[in-house]
C-alpha cells in the first residue's frame, strides 16, 4: 500500500543550511522523514543515476552502495533493493507497453549484484529511516504522456503491494538562478514559482501545460520525476501535508509530503 | 577503422598464472596486448556490467572508474570513453531498429559523467595499453539474431571509424567444472571445446548450433559476446592469429586473437 509521497531535493545545502529559508526546507525533509518511518520500503526515482534518453529504468540489483557524491559532500550509504516489487514494476510497466528496461549489474544476485548511488539518492535517502529501496530513472526524451503512465503503474503497483511504501521523486528545480555554471535566465524563477504554485495547490495536472521552452531555459532536474509523481497521484490521490522551497545558490530547492486523505 | 577482434577472459587466474595452461593464456593476452598496441581505442563488450534482460547498452558516460573485483583482486583503473564511437554506434544500432539504450550516470557530461568497471573490463583492460573505450553490454533474452546483428552494426560502424580500433569480447566459458559455487555439469567440457573448436576453425557461425540446453547447463558468460563476435567478423573477416585454453578452477577462459586477412 501506498502511504505517502514526496518531492525531495538531492542539493548539498540542505545538509549544512546556512540561511533560514534552507533550514525551513531541512526541517519540511525531517518531517517528511518522520512520516516516511511508517514505510517499510521506498521507491525513489532520481535523475542523477542511469540517465537514458528514451527508456525507463528500473534498478534490479540487489545492493546499492555509495559511489558518487557532488563536491566534497560523500555521504556513505548501503541500501538493499526491494527486489520483488522492482520486478513487479518492471513486469507491469513493460506489459503497459512502456520503454522500460531492467537494470542488473556485474551478477544477477548475491554480493555482486550492486549498484552504485550518487547524491541524487543518498542526499533524499539521508533524511529518510533506513529501509529497502526501489530505484528508479527517468527518461527526458519520451513524451510527457509515457511519464504520466508510467507513475499510474508505479502507483497501481504499490497500492497493490501487501507492504507500506513511499514514493519519493527526487528533484532539485531551475539550475539558471545565475552565479553558477548555467549562468542566469529569467525562465528559473518562473518555473519554480510555477511548480511550487502547482504542487501547493495539488494541481498537478497543471505540470502537463508547462512549455518546453520554460523547461528548456529554467535548466531544470525536476520536470521529468514530477510527471512520473503525477501519475502517482493520479492513481492514489492524496492531500499535500507541507510544501517548502529554497534558493540558496544557483538551484531551487522544493519539498513536498502528499499523504492520503 | 577495424584492426582485430579478440575474446580475452576476465577470470582472476590469468592475473598470477599459477599452472603451465594459465601461463600459457596469460602470455597469449598479452601478445593481444602487443597486436592491439597499434589501437587508438578499444570496443569492449562486458557480461559483468550493466545487465539488461532484453536491451543491448552503450555507455555512454564520459569516465570509466574501477568499482567493483572479483573476491579479493581489485585492479585500478580509470579510462575515457571514445564517446563519438559510442554515440555512432548507439545511433546505428537504434537506426537498424535494434533494442539498444545510450546509457549515461549521474551527469550527461563532465567530471560527473562517470560509470564503473567491474572484473569484467578491468581484466581484459589490464593486458591491454590504456587507450579510450566504448563500452557495450549484451543481453541474454533477446535473440541470437539480433546479438549477431548488433554484431554487424558494430563491425560496420568500426571499420568506417576514422581511427585505428580492436574490439574485444570479455568473455569467460562454461562454469559448472566442479568445485566451484555451480557444481559440475558434464556439459561445461563440451561447451568449452565446442567453442574452442569453432574459434580455431574459425567458423563462428556453427556457434548459432549451439543448443539451449547444453548453454544452460554449461553457464557460461560467454556465448551472448561471441554472438556479438561473430557478427562483428561478419562484416571483417579476419583469420585466428591465436586462441588458448585453459581451466584452472571451476570455470573455463579461452584467449583468441583475430586479425585482418
Amino acid at each position: 500500500m501506498l502511504i505517502g509521497a514526496a518531492m525531495m531535493p538531492h542539493g548539498n545545502p540542505v545538509l549544512k543550511p546556512e540561511d533560514e529559508g534552507t533550514r525551513k526546507l531541512a526541517e519540511a525533509l525531517k518531517e517528511i522523514g518522520e512520516e516516511f518511518s511508517k514505510a517499510e520500503a521506498y521507491v525513489i526515482i532520481s535523475p542523477h543515476n542511469i540517465r537514458m534518453s528514451e527508456a525507463l529504468g528500473v534498478i534490479m540489483a540487489e545492493n546499492l552502495i555509495s559511489w558518487l557524491g557532488f563536491g566534497e559532500v560523500q555521504l556513505p550509504g548501503e541500501y538493499k533493493t526491494e527486489k520483488e516489487l522492482a520486478r513487479e514494476i518492471y513486469q507491469r510497466a513493460k506489459a503497459n507497453g512502456l520503454p522500460v528496461v531492467d537494470i542488473n549489474f556485474a551478477s544477477l544476485s548475491g554480493e555482486y549484484s550492486r549498484f552504485p548511488l550518487t547524491w541524487g539518492e543518498l542526499i533524499p535517502l539521508h533524511f529518510l529511516e533506513k529501509r529497502p529501496v526501489v530505484l528508479l530513472t527517468p527518461a527526458r526524451k519520451v513524451s510527457r504522456a509515457t511519464l504520466v503512465e508510467f507513475g499510474e503503474v508505479v502507483g497501481e503497483v504499490l497500492e497493490e503491494y501487501d507492504k507500506k511504501v513511499a514514493f519519493i521523486a527526487s528533484a532539485d528545480h531551475a539550475h539558471a538562478h545565475g552565479n553558477g555554471p548555467y549562468g542566469y535566465a529569467p525562465e528559473a524563477k518562473e518555473y519554480d514559482e510555477l511548480v511550487m504554485r502547482i504542487i501547493q495547490e495539488n494541481r498537478l495536472e497543471k505540470l502537463l501545460e508547462i512549455p518546453d521552452e520554460l523547461i528548456s531555459k529554467a535548466l531544470p532536474d525536476s520536470y521529468w520525476q514530477l510527471l512520473v509523481l503525477y501519475g502517482v497521484l493520479k492513481k492514489v490521490p492524496m492531500k499535500v501535508k507541507l510544501a517548502e522551497y529554497a534558493c540558496p545558490s544557483y538551484f531551487g530547492m522544493g519539498a513536498a509530503l502528499f499523504v492520503r486523505e
